[in-house]
This record gives structure tokens, C-alpha cells and sequence, in this order.
């Protein structure tokens, strides 16, 4: 079978050494091999063993009707929106690797496959290698799941463990992280949490079935976590992880991307470095977890290779997906409630003036305190954090 | 859809109740609802909302041309396999949770089904509501696996736990185990490891394709692990798990069930109490891990339910399934490489004449020492251990 990849960077170029260095394993899995014949970059690599593939126009490959099998790995929307569309219009099966391409477009790209008897595919949109859509799609079909929280970005988990563990401050490490290649130059995407959303879109869109608008998640990163945070965290036994949780409110989902300080039994609590992992509670299935390397040229091309191998066997066939282009109205999240971390100037009278019953995590400084408030809403927070004046930061507790 | 029960035990009626409860969100999966006609069972059940399903005889549902899935929730080989062989021959699609079943008949039973137009499947049969065979057969196929070393046996995980903890004994564990209900009254399939050595062979007979005879597989069970042993795990920051394993070796794979003590760093460390996990190193994917509770009624009938789902989908559609009757040639078993904690009367110069460079691990016993080998063949510790000779115990280190 004649496949073919566009964009060969990072994790195209993972995708061709594992059709070659698996080449037989896929073969055994499938009763047919997965042959490359062209790999669509605007580059030019002399050098590459697979040098005699390249092409510069996409359309070179929508006119090959022996290609049935088309991976992007380009990134961003556009021109891979472009590409993938007119793939899928010809008939031609599509795996992408690119969450902002499906959290944007993906439930278009969806209806068109099937219009056209073929399939669209994102196992490595989100987690990278971890298997967690075609175990929402395929395996946890009988629960009605409940909450979806997340580590789905490595570089920030990459962060917050070098914080946590050497004390350091966000600078530093976020230095370190783009000198080491795991931070990018310009790292908004990952440190504001934007990636995060996205994929936190992409999974809940699956689980309702409908479409969930990235843009209308609350989203906060970790740029503004510090060592002292981190102090405090170590104080109460916990951990701060970025997490992007979808929560079962009533008939739909209230979903949020921040850091949350985790207790160390929580299920997250241990992923570290650049791992990720997603936590699932079912209704009758109750706590599972899907760990593994979330980004990464080769756990990133194994998803991919493996998506090839799922669109190779159902060729002629349209594996149903559900996802339609109605919007889910997602949940209030003001009426979410949580235990609220905060740092405050004010004295112990005042936070109790205004919070109550409040548990300290004092570690001694001059200028501020720490506490935690009882559960209260969103709502009930913003309004005592204004009573309060004088806050200097909080996290949500997990 | 028309679907039938047969064994109404713990995990049968788990789920008849999956089926009540989440019938929406089934139906909502499957575009169709699976409605319950027969369930099988010699016991009379008076009381039970399903009252009037109850048939005594099979045949009444092999019979029933109008029923397309059948759940064997019965137990053990035997009826098991006649009923299951029944209800495919007559082309109905069966989900079983009866690892015995398939770690003895699974590949005919495969056979059978494909050759009668259904299918054959059972998730629940390893891991419970973890979805770890569609994992295998579907999410990880372009990967080479390297390893897979599964903690699946919730009654001894959770007896380790207790041990680790409280400092308890085995036989106190044991009998608290046995009180709650997590172990049965004779509980020698758990403890001596068989229920966690049929579930290797079927993950490993899927991972090869071929099968592996579960009786070539040594097999360790915890009945011998003391308060001790936890002493010197703990005095190495280590814990003690029960495993499972199939590690890549050549052409083919090595397996083993034994209790092996686990660094803190370790991915199955932190898995606790009832819970399971599979670990599984791919090639390019790297390090994975799947999480959640490996028994229980509903997490187990969860993954029945899932099961139904998929065979629903795929009625008179053969899903392959790579697993044929030729046997494996496993590993051999004493080429495997461990380092070893050995605990023994001898004195540290007996020691180390023996096995040379050793590590200490000193709880200052009057009456014996603790020590770790180096990395040593199987083979050579055992021949090392005869010359040592007054070896109290010893656990192979992960």
C-alpha cells in the first residue's frame, strides 16, 4: 500500500524511520507493507536516504490515485487544512499529528472523510504515543465518563518538575528547557497553555460528540508559578501540575486548563519530566490512566504509524466517528468549585475576616501567607479575592 | 440489538447492570441499544429486575436466531468452552472475562469464530477495566514491544500493599484479604501467581501472534514474602510487586511471574491496593503505562460492556486478530539476566567469596545478612546459590 507524508520535520521524519526500522511488525500486522512514495516538503534534504521522494506540490500526490494513505505533519492550520481537505476529497485516507489542525477543523475534516469513504485520524494529536483517542473512540464506550484531567504538554511538565525539584525559578528553567530543544523559541504556546486547550477541546469534542470551541476554555499556564509556590506545594505534600480537565456538570462538560496543586495519592501526582498522562473516571469504570511520552520525534511517529496501519485496514470502509458540528454549550465555569491556594499580604485576621475556616501553609515569610480555603464556587472566590485585596497569587487545589 | 448473559456471578451482573445504567450512552455510541434477552444461570434469582431472562439451558439462547452477542461471565474452562464454541458456531459474537478460558482456548476458539463470520474478543479478561488488548491489537501495531511487565492481580497487589504499610505478615494479609472479600477462600490461584501467568501468555500470544502455553512459564507467587523482606525494600527505598512479564529476547519473547523489587523511579511503583497496571516498552514509543482497577465487578464489566459495543459495530465483519495455534518457543528462561537480593545465614566473607562484588543492605539481624548481586545470569545464581548454600530467600530486582 502506497502512503505518503507531508512535512517532513520532526515527527514526518520520525514517521519514515518507523515504516522503515518497523517495516516488518507493520507488515505482520497488516498482511501488507506500508510502502512511502513521496514525502511533500518545500526543503530540499540531498542527504536523506529517502531523497528520491521528495516533492514541493502536494498536488503530485492527490493526482497518484495508488496513494491511499496521507500523513500530515506539517503543523498549524494553514496550509495543512488546505492539504488534508483536498487529500480527503480525493478519496485518500489522512492521519495528522497536528492538534491545532483538529481542534480547529477536525470535525469538518471528519464529515468530509466520510462523505468521500475514507477516514481522518488524530491518535497523535493529544499524548503523543499514548493511545487515548482510539481509547475514548473504541475501549471506554460503555461508561459514561465523568472527568478527563490531563498533563498533556511536555514541556511544561518538563518545567515544573526541574522547578520542584532543584528549587529553581521559572526563568531559569524556562532557559534551560529552549537550550536543551524542549521549550520552543518562542514558547507562548506551551507555557500559557494554549497547546493544553487545545487537546482538552479534541477530547471532550469526543466524548459529547460535538464540537467544542477551543477559544471558550478558560485557559492559564505556568508562567506565573514561582519557587515559592513550589515551597508552599512541598509544605502541604503536593505537587503543581498543569492540568486540562473536562468535568461531567449536569448534561454537558465544564473544562479549564491551569496548574493545580495534586496530593501525592492522586493519580498524576508521579508524572514527571516530559512525560504525560491522561487520568479517566468512568461511572462504572471508575480511575484509569494512560501514561507516556507526550511529544518526541518517535512515540509522536509510533501514533502515526500506527494510525497508517488502522487506516490500512479499513480501507473502503468509514469507521464511524462520533463528532457533529453542533457546539457543545459547555458548563458555567464560575459555578465550578475548588479549595483555593492563595498567597496574600494580608493579616491572619483579615483572611479570616473574609475567608473563614481556612487551613494555613505558612512557611514563615515576612511579607505574605499562605492558606487554603474551604470549597467554595469560582464565583464566591472572585468576589472574596476582591474583599480580600491584596493577592499576590493562587492556585486550585486537585 | 438482542444480547444474552451467561453466568449472572459478580461480573455477570455487573453487567446487566452496565447495560440498565448506561444504556443511553451505549445506544448513543452505537446508534442502536443492546437489549438483554437471556441470561444464563442454574441458580434461581427471584428478586433480580431481570427475573424473567432466566433460562437454565443454552441451547434456549444458541437457538435464538434474533440474539447476535453472547457475554460469558461464567468462569473456569469447563462449561465455558462448550457453551462459548455453541454460540460462535451458530456465527454469534462472544466477549468473555474468563482468562482461563482464553489462555487455554483462546486461539481456537479466534479460529472458530472467524471461520463462522463473528467474532471472538475479551478485554476483560486482562486487566479488567483496563483496555489493554485493544491497546495491543489496535493502538500499538507499528511498534516493535520490548517489553510488557503487567501488575494484573489486584488480590496479591493489594496484599503486598497491606504488607508495606502495616508491616503485616502474610498470613494476617491474607486473612484480612480473605474477610473483604479482595481473596477467595482458597486463594492458591492468586498467591502462587497462576491467575497473573494466564494473562501474560494471552498479552504475549497476542503481541507474537502465535501461542504461548501458559504451563512453560515459571511461576513465583508472593506466599513466601515476609515483614522482612519488606524491611530490606524499604531499607533500599525499593517496594515489592508481583509481575508479570514477557521481555523481547531475539527472535522470540522470555516470560516470568515472580515478586521483584521495584525502584522508586520505577513506572508500576506507585500502583497500589487493587489497582493494576501494565507497563509496555515499544521500540519507538518508549516507555507506556495503563492504569486502572484490574477486578471488581463494574470497572470488569466496563470492558464487557465496551466489548459489546465493539462487536456490535462489527457484526458480520471479521475483525483479524493475529494469534495462530503454532506454539511459541519462548525464551530461555535460565539466560535471563537480574540482579538479586538474596537474604542468608552465611558470613560477608562467604558472601563474597561466592558472588564476588556485592551490595549490603544491613537491617543489623542477628541471624543473617542481605545483600544484592550483581547483574547475573539465572543460571549462574542458581549455581552460586548451591555453593553459598543456607539462602533464606531471595527476590530478583526490576
Amino acid at each position: 500500500m502506497k502512503v505518503a507524508i507531508m512535512g517532513y520535520g520532526t515527527i514526518g521524519s520520525g514517521v519514515a524511520k518507523v515504516l522503515d526500522v518497523n517495516r516488518d511488525v507493520i507488515a505482520d500486522h497488516l498482511g501488507d507493507t506500508l510502502d512511502l512514495k513521496y514525502i511533500l516538503d518545500l526543503r530540499d534534504f540531498p542527504d536523506d536516504p529517502h531523497k528520491d521522494l521528495f516533492v514541493k506540490d502536494y498536488m503530485d500526490i492527490v493526482n497518484d490515485s495508488e496513494v491511499q494513505i496521507v500523513v500530515e505533519t506539517m503543523g498549524g492550520v494553514n496550509p495543512a487544512y488546505e492539504f488534508v481537505k483536498a487529500m480527503l476529497l480525493a478519496g485518500k485516507s489522512v492521519t495528522t499529528s497536528n492538534k491545532a489542525l483538529v481542534a480547529d477543523k477536525g470535525v469538518e475534516l471528519t464529515k468530509i472523510a466520510a462523505e468521500h469513504n475514507c477516514n481522518f485520524v488524530f491518535e497523535a494529536a493529544v499524548g503523543g504515543g499514548i493511545p487515548i483517542i482510539r481509547t475514548i473512540n473504541a475501549c471506554l464506550t460503555a461508561d459514561i465518563i465523568e472527568e478527563v484531567s490531563a498533563i498533556c504538554n511536555g514541556t511544561t511538565n518538563y518545567m515544573l518538575t526541574k522547578m520542584e525539584k532543584n528549587g529553581s525559578d521559572y526563568a531559569d528553567v524556562l532557559k534551560e528547557a529552549q537550550d536543551l530543544g524542549y521549550a520552543e523559541k518562542d514558547p507562548t504556546a506551551d507555557v500559557e497553555g494554549f497547546d493544553s486547550c487545545r487537546k482538552i477541546a479534541i477530547l471532550t469534542s469526543l466524548i459529547t460528540g460535538h464540537q467544542v470551541k477551543f477559544e471558550k476554555i478558560p485557559t492559564q499556564g505556568i508562567s506565573k508559578i514561582s519557587a515559592v509556590d513550589f515551597k508552599y506545594a512541598k509544605a502541604m505534600n503536593r505537587s503543581i501540575k498543569l492540568l486540562a480537565r473536562a468535568v461531567k456538570t449536569g448534561d454537558t462538560y465544564t473544562c479549564r486548563v491551569a496548574p493545580f496543586m495534586l496530593p501525592e495519592d492522586h493519580t498524576l501526582f508521579h508524572v514527571s519530566g516530559v512525560m504525560n498522562a491522561v487520568y479517566i473516571r468512568g461511572n462504572m469504570l471508575g480511575d484509569s490512566m494512560y501514561y507516556g511520552a507526550g511529544a518526541g520525534s518517535l512515540p509522536t511517529a509510533s501514533a502515526v504509524a500506527a494510525d497508517m496501519v488502522f487506516l490500512a485496514r479499513n480501507t473502503n470502509r468509514v469507521v464511524p466517528v462520533k463528532w457533529d458540528e453542533q457546539e457543545l454549550a459547555i458548563g458555567d465555569n464560575m459555578a465550578e468549585t475548588y479549595r483555593f491556594f492563595v498567597r496574600t499580604g494580608a493579616s491572619q485576621s483579615e483572611i479570616e475576616e473574609v475567608f473563614g475556616n481556612v487551613e494555613y501553609a505558612n512557611l514563615d515569610l515576612d511579607d505574605e501567607t499562605g492558606f487554603v480555603t474551604e470549597m467554595i464556587s469560582e464565583s464566591s472566590f472572585e468576589q472574596l479575592s476582591k474583599s480580600l485585596g491584596e493577592i499576590k497569587s493562587y492556585i486550585r487545589l486537585a
